[in-house]
């Protein structure tokens, strides 16, 4: 019997590990739905590559989860959604969203937004797609937007509070505590595990966390087109990266607090 | 006319820009030498990725420093030089020389030397490959080891000195005050940057930068086999990468103190 077109996975992809926070925010959201994640953990970070192999790593991972035959693909990756994602869009007919117009959807609709604070790797900010998508929205609001390269390894070495922590965070934050930002948005998906503390540090500041953003944004998208799965079951998560899993999977306890069954690798 | 063998340029090969600190000691002792540089900037970095991953990474560099026509190669890459050397050794015939056993080499050759301390990134120290060359040479001789994962991003962060370096150096670097560690292999290409901050807090401690001793190495290599460059010009250098140039020629300034010709890039 053909399986029902419902019943498919929703694909996720990501660079690495960053892209759990937005698994854990939509098998929240969705627990009956199965999902299929890809790490290209052989070629992470994307965060400081170009747009041209951001785009060609981005369709291969885009062609794997369709060889898996997903019903909808995330991009659970800021940088491929800021360089890749409109082109996935020109080429690919499935639905495909990512991280992005989420949190800018989420960021606007706030009241009495002024000042937006983006936070991200370099290349997503210098990438200028947050502004861009801010400001087609909302020319009024002010921008202002700050690359934060030290935080994805102080996620990955396991360093969530601390000394460190609130300096590298008073390092790069400053200048939106002194320009009284009252929106900063995560623009990078690992940046959730640090939200404690950007939020100490920057009190009475709304924190937009892009990961839950895309788990309604998804929620949405798949009740609009009758998509959701009609198996109440809980969802199978099914795990493949790029590079070696155990790496991944010791990560992976750190961003959704249990461990996973070991991911299967794959050289896309 | 066939260019004459010796005239070849050395190649070196890198995850990205961290082997430039062993570039700038190799034209440093070997001016005239031509020098062919490859970074894989769309996969660095290397640090984090198994082995399989590494020994088909480091095949793919080797091919491509062949087609170039170099007469040795230097993998200016600790990573790769614990995962991928012997196995590169045993495919290809010209001289490939690592970073590893230089290092190793001038640790033993000191005066009284004990108790050695080794840092790197978390798969070189993992690998324990400095472990067992120190311990092949000299049983006698306590390895300390420490991975050090923040030191690459802080160092391409621009971040050299200061309350955010000294903190993360205090908080690897303790338990080698503790005991006592008489002499300090730096086991990743990028780690020659932060020298004078690690030299600082390890007061007493003798630092081997792993970049001057492969410099030596080549030179005497080149020497022994009759292949220095018989043309006495200021050596070429050509520099590419396997992502957009700009990234890397900003950081190589960084590096190199100076600035370099645009690299080109190549897809591997």
């Amino acid at each position: 019997m053909t399986k029902r077109f419902n019943d498919r996975p929703i694909g996720i992809f990501d660079s690495g590990v960053g892209g759990l926070t937005v698994l854990k925010e939509i098998e929240r959201l969705l627990p009956f739905e199965n999902i299929i994640y890809f790490g290209d953990t052989a070629r992470v970070p994307y965060g400081n590559k170009s747009k041209a192999t951001i785009v060609r790593f981005s369709t291969e991972c885009t062609l794997f989860l369709l060889k898996n035959k997903v019903k909808m693909i995330v991009i659970a990756c800021n940088h491929s959604s800021a360089l890749a994602l409109e082109h996935l869009r020109s080429v690919f007919t499935i639905p495909i969203i990512g991280v992005i117009t989420a949190g800018v959807n989420k960021a606007l609709s706030l009241n009495s937004v002024n000042k937006i604070g983006v936070i991200g790797t370099r290349s997503t900010i210098i990438s200028g797609s947050y502004k861009r998508e801010i400001q087609s929205f909302n020319r009024r609001v002010k921008v202002y937007s700050q690359a934060c390269p030290l935080f994805v390894p102080l996620v990955e070495e396991g360093l969530l509070k601390g000394r460190i922590v609130n300096q590298t965070i008073d390092m790069y934050l400053n200048k939106f505590r002194k320009n009284k930002v009252d929106t900063v948005i995560l623009g990078c998906t690992h940046y959730p595990l640090l939200k404690f503390e950007i939020s100490r540090y920057l009190k009475g500041t709304f924190i937009v966390d892009s990961a839950k953003e895309v788990a309604s944004y998804t929620k949405g998208l798949l009740l609009k087109k009758g998509l959701l799965n009609s198996n109440k079951c809980k969802g199978k998560k099914i795990f493949y990266v790029s590079d070696e899993p155990l790496a991944f999977a010791r990560l992976a306890k750190l961003f959704l607090k249990r461990k996973i069954s070991t991911p299967k690798i794959v050289n896309v």
